[in-house]
């Protein structure tokens, strides 16, 4: 339910953005295909939205940035867990961390059943691809001093706001659009990768995006009715 | 699931508004009381988000402007349109229309299920109240002539434009307002109560909404990140 709730908020958003990846978001791409190919053990962090919206894009990611898939659920409910991971496995997965006991990491900084993690994935990991998640989880991730890359279209919560790198988009607009970066990058050396990341900027970012959702209210504004009913 | 992907959205225009009734908001509430209690046939149509935040308001509303309770939905599956009536009984309601075969009547300009509704109620009520209503059902109502009266957090979304009222304001916020408005316009004449909804001014109301969430956006986005993680 709260899944639910969480995926309207996007719409609104999404909404207010125009429904496209605009050129900032690009730049966050470019950016966490960068950090996750530079990264030693990147980790991309699943929970049941982003398994909906895309287990096949998740998989293939995975694989361009030899990264490990986590299932990573705020309701650790049974049955849940192992259908996040059947629905990344039919995805073609072949490892698929946190599920069931082998999620049995702690990490204090996160609240929640979230803060049970798997000791080979997100706990050692140095960057967790966070689509679609919340601030708390975030905000514990960045603490431990983890490079966090978070999806929101809400680029004022707390995860947006946290996030080492935040692509303000769609995430299924947003994931294509990674992998191909990642595979496009993929021939770049350690250093370059590196330096795209360091360059990168992510509160000029988020301005950004506020202020492209300003532009557009305020296109709106001046016309107040911009629909009619049809007559 | 719908309604709770509309309520996400309803949450993120409230954020960026600021969480806060604006002077705006309470304009087009004094209009709204005033259409209401000039009204021949006043009715306030209940969907199942609406009786699950406020069905105590929409009680008492109906009392201060002798305005009928219909019932309304998208998904007639059995049992919600009881648990509706029946949430709206406890709430001290005497009648309640458009339950069960008493949805007899069909609007032919409204899809969906929701163009089922009572002869005694919507079918020729002139003024009708759609709190969290969708843009459908609200260019139908618009399109037979009726006085509506929407309450909708998005002032882009198509029940806010198409509305003859808008109140852009979360409805938990509004309705006590509303009937507080109520309450205190109801000792005016049937005259000035006219003349208040025919100088209220929807497109201004629409404008002024877009300009608060523009400003709000422009404020935030002078900083980027205004919120830091707890290290």
């Amino acid at each position: 339910m709260a899944g639910l709730i969480a995926h309207g908020r996007g719409e609104a958003f999404d909404y207010i953005l125009g429904e496209r990846t605009t050129p900032s978001a690009e730049e966050a791409i470019t950016a966490a295909a960068a950090a996750l190919l530079v990264a030693e053990h990147p980790v991309l962090s699943v929970n049941g939205n982003v398994a909906a919206l895309c287990a096949n894009e998740l998989v293939e990611l995975a694989r361009a940035t030899d990264a490990k898939l986590e299932v990573n659920l705020f309701h650790r409910l049974p049955g849940r867990e192992t259908a996040i991971e059947m629905a990344l496995k039919e995805a073609g997965a072949e490892e698929v961390l946190g599920v069931g006991k082998e999620a049995s990491a702690r990490i204090d900084e996160v609240y929640s059943e979230r803060r049970r993690v798997d000791p080979r994935g997100i706990l050692v990991a140095d960057t967790v691809f966070v689509p679609l998640e919340d601030g708390d989880r975030t905000e514990g991730l960045v603490r431990m001093g983890k490079t966090v890359i978070a999806v929101d279209l809400n680029p004022l919560s707390r995860t947006a706001q946290f996030a080492t790198i935040t692509i303000v988009d769609n995430v299924v607009r947003a994931m294509p659009l990674l992998i191909s970066e990642a595979k496009r990058l993929k021939i770049l050396s350690k250093e370059m990768l590196r330096s795209i990341v360091s360059e990168f900027d992510n509160r000029n970012i988020l301005a950004d995006a506020m202020r492209k959702m300003e532009g557009r209210l305020h296109e709106l504004s001046e016309k107040g009715v911009y629909i009619e009913p049809h007559v």
